[in-house]
């Protein structure tokens, strides 16, 4: 490693560190969306954007665009960035990694005097995780003009605010963001490529390929509280011909859903299924078998088809266990994300830099939704760079070695600098 | 029915009416074990017995005795009631009718002069349901000094108190609950009969019989807070092999063993299992495969063999999901009550007594548990009589009509007035 990556390296170690503390939970780090916390990182972000004299840019849906000025202003700008936010009680690196490599790479710039050809942005996102409002992509979705009066009337998990009021809380024009109209000139962006751990296993099992260039997104559809209606009864009087249990009808149900899904994973299918939340209601207890319980539903792949195939399966199994078990299952509307390509373009020149800067790197698909795929499915050419992480993610235990991020960061910062090239 | 036991009905009526106004819920009627609420009740119940001039005597478990003297005062008393708490939005008759019936026994005797051979008491306990602390019958086993030290440490489903601290908070003397002496002379009492509604279908599916003479209380095994452990990861990066889904872990657990409660119920054997409490981990969210859950369990049988045995399995079962989804399972203490059988003599008298009145009745099970095998665990001639109700128990429905109520009197009334007939 040279002195110059050393430096970088520490100052990239700085804002982790730094981040970390301010945003420390019981386990892990919470970085709330749209959440005081959530503005304070961003300020601290901020601050060292100043230092490094970019040019502060906050759009009206909370995100900070931060510009070193290219040579050629009038040339639409190489943007780098990602989310600031995280899950409850979640990983330290899942979004932060991608706004720290962009701020390495502006750091690197300064360090080095070097003037790009175009603006070179970083962007830091908001609202990116859906764990606290049941939406993904806010911060993203917000600056297109994309979120809708419905996705700003959710409630917040624990039911004490909308999105609306958490986004004004934060100082965010909620009538714009669901204008319809983008916030942002996406013309103005020649190319976005995002920075992330990669949240799964893949990359970590490498010895040599330490960083992956994206090669698509997978898409999702979504239930935040599917019921399960039965009849709550004393747990010793009431015998099992009369039972209508719903939290045994939805163990029956999965169980359905599970088996079907390892038969099309031998099919071949790319598909994830995941309940991530289950409330039982108020009056469970030990000595009342449960009348009622409402669940979260995650599907997710590569295909769309896929997707909707096996949420078509999911309800197919739901009215089986339904009319076997005497309950009933009500659904809340499905939130829909598609899948998503990647520019083969830039994702090439990003091989292409791995390549010339001697770093080994494999093409692999996203399994996790990202604010890439709301912009390259709004005509904007994006890329991402994967970075080997240990342990998962979404949980307080998500590891990455700063190796390997520094590896991933090499890569977005040969990819920028010769961007221009002839 | 006779003018005598149309005021009766008045009378009880009222009770029912004003202690479901006291206890009202969001839903249906709540009176925790050991809360401001439940004293409340014993207080308007016990104002009752004061008008009826009978001797009020409360016990340092926080159970209230109210005796109508007999002529010969010399005698074990005859003893009817049941207990006055509720589970969290249950219904107002389960506890709450043994208490009105005994009570409206009671007005008889004043109205109509009548004096029994032996004293007559009204006993009203506390603390009978789990739902709030984990733990049944804490009302009669604290009379009989028979709670232990670890009962006393026991948390509120809410974490907010222990037992020990909500009895302190109604004057009981913890230490003599746990004392493992009797705080009450369970030789000066000559029979105890519980009224109580059955909590299951049976009687209501009669024509005839509305009435029940119980034949046996089915025991339980309990584990408040099984924690199943997987790992916590992305719902979207990371596939099936590589997941330890605590929650999909749970589902398979919970569809082996309902197969094998299928099974054994074909077997003949007697038995219900339930899982009333199902609580994830503070992080979970849509998005975050879940890495914990901690589940309560209910196993009871008529038979102690039958529900350690099919505790046993479960235990086997669970071992089998986790070798095989990577999971780990830890238990907490099982909490055993045994199954109790009934006085047979006194049982008999009880059904002679309904004879005598021209009420039909039959001879059922209890799927229940009920105080009334604490006490006749502890060598009291115990008795009880059901009474039809409609949609269960343990919930907010809970419905029972008021002339199954009065058949169910009558029997207590006509048992107690002839009890020392020659």
């Amino acid at each position: 490693m040279s002195e110059l990556q050393q430096k970088g390296l520490e100052f990239a170690k700085k804002i982790f560190d730094d981040v970390r503390e301010m945003s420390r939970d019981v386990q892990g780090v919470t970085r709330q969306a749209f959440s005081a916390k959530e503005t304070q990182v961003l300020e601290y972000l901020t601050q060292i954007g100043q230092k490094l004299q970019l040019e502060i840019q906050p759009d009206r849906a909370g995100n900070v665009w931060m510009t070193l000025p290219g040579k050629d202003r009038t040339l639409p700008a190489f943007v780098a960035g990602s989310h600031v936010d995280s899950v409850p009680q979640g990983g330290n690196y899942d979004g932060l990694a991608g706004v720290t490599a962009a701020l390495t790479v502006a750091w690197w710039m300064r360090e080095t005097g070097f003037v790009p050809e175009r603006d070179y942005t970083v962007l830091m996102m908001r609202g990116e995780e859906s764990s606290f409002f049941g939406k993904a992509y806010m911060g993203s979705l917000g600056m297109l003009g994309k979120l809708t009066a419905k996705d700003l009337a959710l409630k917040i998990r624990d039911g004490s605010c909308t999105l609306a009021q958490a986004m004004l809380s934060c100082g965010i024009d909620t009538e714009a963001v669901s204008g319809g109209q983008p916030l942002v000139d996406t013309d103005r962006i020649a190319a976005f490529v995002e920075l992330h751990i990669e949240q799964g296993p893949t990359l970590d099992a490498q010895t040599e390929a330490r960083a992956g260039i994206v090669t698509g997104i997978r898409g999702n559809i979504r239930h935040k509280a599917v019921r399960i209606l039965g009849e709550a009864a004393h747990s010793g009087a009431t015998d099992k011909q009369y039972r209508h249990d719903a939290l045994m009808a939805f163990t029956d149900w999965m169980q359905r859903i599970d088996r079907a899904w390892d038969r099309w994973l031998v099919k071949g299918e790319d598909l994830v299924f995941t309940v991530g939340v289950l409330k039982m209601a108020s009056s469970a207890a030990i000595s009342v078998i449960p009348g009622e319980v409402t669940i979260s539903v995650d599907i997710r792949s590569l295909s769309a088809d896929t997707a909707h195939r096996f949420h078509e399966l999911m309800q197919k199994y739901g009215e089986e266990v339904a009319a076997e078990r005497g309950v009933t299952i009500e659904y809340d509307p499905a939130l829909l994300t598609a899948p998503s390509g990647v520019d083969a373009a830039l994702s090439d020149r990003l091989e292409a830099s791995a390549k010339a800067e001697n770093i080994p790197c494999m093409r692999l698909a996203s399994g996790a939704g990202h604010d890439s795929a709301v912009l390259g499915n709004n005509g904007i050419p994006v890329a991402m760079i994967f970075v080997a992480n240990q342990l998962g993610s979404h949980n307080p235990h998500e590891a990455m070695k700063m190796q390997d991020f520094m590896q991933g960061t090499d890569i977005l910062w040969a990819a920028v600098s010769h961007y221009d090239d002839k």
